[in-house]
């Protein structure tokens, strides 16, 4: 499972799916910037948008793709986010996907369309008309990692994965490209996912299950708490596999929802761990709380915290910035039944410090990855959060840009 | 008023007022640290205290003295917040209280005190106790600056105002403290205000005035959304102007409010102004909301966004941040109505940017003072937010710090 050949495989890891990714001339960089995925048998489509009021142009014309329950291809550009351009921008984001079905032989309304890059300014669409029948001409069973790099801004790098499982005899394989933070004209932290797998899967069921895995994975992550205007995720299932199809909750579709989530949460701690200028990937574990909701409010409230973020860039384990997050996290809680752990190790219990090991701590503070974990005592329930830190480089990526 | 030579009164410039700050060595700059307010004839005494329920051993202490109604003196020290210090922690804030009463020949109870410093540290009880005692021999009726520079910590200076209004044929004169985020070892924003004034007011009215006014100032301001353990607002009325008590909500109460109001309003935009690591200083002026509660939260959403106090410090024109961060605040907004204005000119109405001249915003944005409008085009009510942008020094004084 994710290894490093299915990775470089991606979203056409699964049988029936092709990629590609080209140069458009929309990212100022010259990078690649336009990716198509395509499946020729029609597939299953859920997905889940931005709660952002100001959602981009590309959104509203993906729910309603998203609403008929099923598509071909989805088309994505990173450069420009095609949002806050009114009526202009929602009629280029239904000319991209009338575009791309045009060269795909298929219905507009069966193409996806994802953009991300810098508000307020219109896609130049002979660029970008030019790009996606160049990036349709290109499609290719080996084409994930190009449109992966196409999607991405100031990542550092494409986030993929790709796995197997075997359903009802069948092996039903999974891929999927994902992008985080970052533009690289530093606008907006949009992150899209675009997953696809060769199961044959009713698309409610599909729709049930993305939308409740989203709630434990994507929404679990925060890289400075700026939700944005073109959040996206989608599944294409396209049954190719040839399983019988998961029409019930019952164990196929188990197995299903569990291979799902896992690269949810996956690429979730990936967009987390390379947030902008992030030097620590932080995993918060909130256990005892009375319900999940109320963890996961206390994890995004150390999560979100300036003073938490730059104490872990600085490796000072500064726990009463954590316990005091905690405090005001909004949720019901008792200092005094509040255990904080930081790679394991007490360092708040019970309402005062607790006493640690000065050098054992500090080789935690120095890891890359550091666990938190905190115990309120109250209940059962538990929510784990990924974060990273913030850097000066954070500010320098997201200050030292003009537009 | 707010005359430069009220201000060195601050405090003291009530009649009947007296303050002092000294060294105790509880800063390891060895800077002043403790401060003590006095005044002889009993004063009415309001509180507002965090919200934080990892609240600081002072702050349980001060609310039992504020609930008494009546204070003669306020103790206070920098460097050592006493937070998350368990019992010991309660019993070294009482004895701060009882040292304080035996030297001022008062009791116990009708000594509030204040922290503020590094958590999870006991205050060294020996320091604390011979700083208050040369505290209290050291009050005098020009000890203002000295207490203001107490109770400070990484702030660049100590906030001070003082000013009079006529109430019923009487000067009523107000002074006032406070010290805003940082600490020189970092660890918490600590908001401290002490305000005194010689009017004579019913304690009830006293604490309903404070409670009201501290809603449309002090939390009014973010410098980085972290609440902290600490946060105290106090007043302490003593009566020595020798109006009629005010005693009901006639001109007289109206005119005290007023100017009480106009006092904390000043403070707290003197906080966020002096934030940490601030260059610029950010009014956000929410108007059109349906009630003042959106109007808040859409300027404390914009307010507390790191993409958009990174693009201020970077003097971006980022208009894109700014109605993202109204569009995810969770209220209902209609982007197609809202319109943003930075200094005065509009950036974004109604769905799409405005055109706006280059070199005109530019000046606009190397200003220190900018504001923000955002005019929801919903309803009638307005909120205005105080913040400041967001540096590499900000990184720098949070990050860097190793306890």
């Amino acid at each position: 499972m994710f290894s490093e050949e299915h990775k470089a495989a991606g979203v056409t890891y699964p049988q029936g799916f092709t990629a590609a990714g080209v140069r458009a001339g929309i990212k100022k960089s010259g990078n690649l910037d336009v990716a198509v995925i395509y499946t020729e048998k029609k597939a299953a489509v859920a997905g889940v948008f931005t709660k952002n009021q100001v959602a981009a142009a590309p959104i509203h014309v993906s729910k309603i793709v998203a609403g008929t329950g099923t598509a071909h291809a989805i088309v994505a550009n990173a450069g420009c986010a095609n949002a806050c351009t009114g009526e202009q921008g929602l009629r280029d984001a239904e000319r991209m996907a009338e575009i791309a079905a045009q060269e795909l032989n298929c219905k507009s309304d069966d193409v996806i369309v994802a953009s991300t890059g810098v508000i307020g300014v219109n896609i130049p669409m002979d660029k970008m008309e030019a790009g996606i029948k160049n990036a349709v001409k290109n499609l290719s069973r080996e084409g994930s990692v190009n449109a992966g790099n196409a999607i991405i801004t100031t990542d550092t790098y494409s986030k993929c994965c790709a796995t197997e499982v075997e359903i009802g005899g069948k092996q039903i394989r999974f891929g999927a490209i994902a992008k985080g933070s970052g533009m690289i004209q530093p606008d907006m932290a949009t992150m899209l996912c675009f997953i696809t797998t060769d199961a044959d899967i009713d698309q409610k069921l599909l729709q049930e299950a993305l939308s409740e895995i989203v709630e434990v994975s994507f929404n679990m992550i925060s890289v400075d708490g700026d939700m944005s205007t073109n959040d996206m995720v989608t599944v294409l299932a396209n049954g190719a596999a040839g399983n019988s199809k998961i029409s019930a909750k019952d164990d196929d579709y188990k197995k299903f929802y569990a291979t799902l989530e896992k690269i949810c949460r996956e690429l979730s701690k990936k967009i987390a761990a390379d947030g902008e200028g992030a030097t620590k990937f932080l995993t918060i574990n909130v256990n005892g709380a009375e319900n999940f909701a109320d963890a996961k409010q206390v994890g995004m409230s150390v999560a979100k915290s300036p003073l938490v973020k730059t104490a872990f860039f600085g490796e000072d384990p500064n726990w009463g910035r954590v316990i005091c997050a905690v405090g005001y996290s909004n949720v019901k809680i008792n200092p005094g039944s509040t255990v904080v752990k930081f790679g394991g190790i007490p360092v708040y219990a019970h309402g005062v410090g607790a006493k640690y090991n000065d050098s054992e701590l500090k080789k935690i503070m120095a890891a890359h990855d550091i666990v938190i974990d905190i115990d309120l005592g109250i209940g059962e329930s538990s929510a784990t959060v990924w974060s990273c830190d913030f850097s000066y480089e954070y500010v320098k990526i997201n200050g030292e840009y003009h537009t």
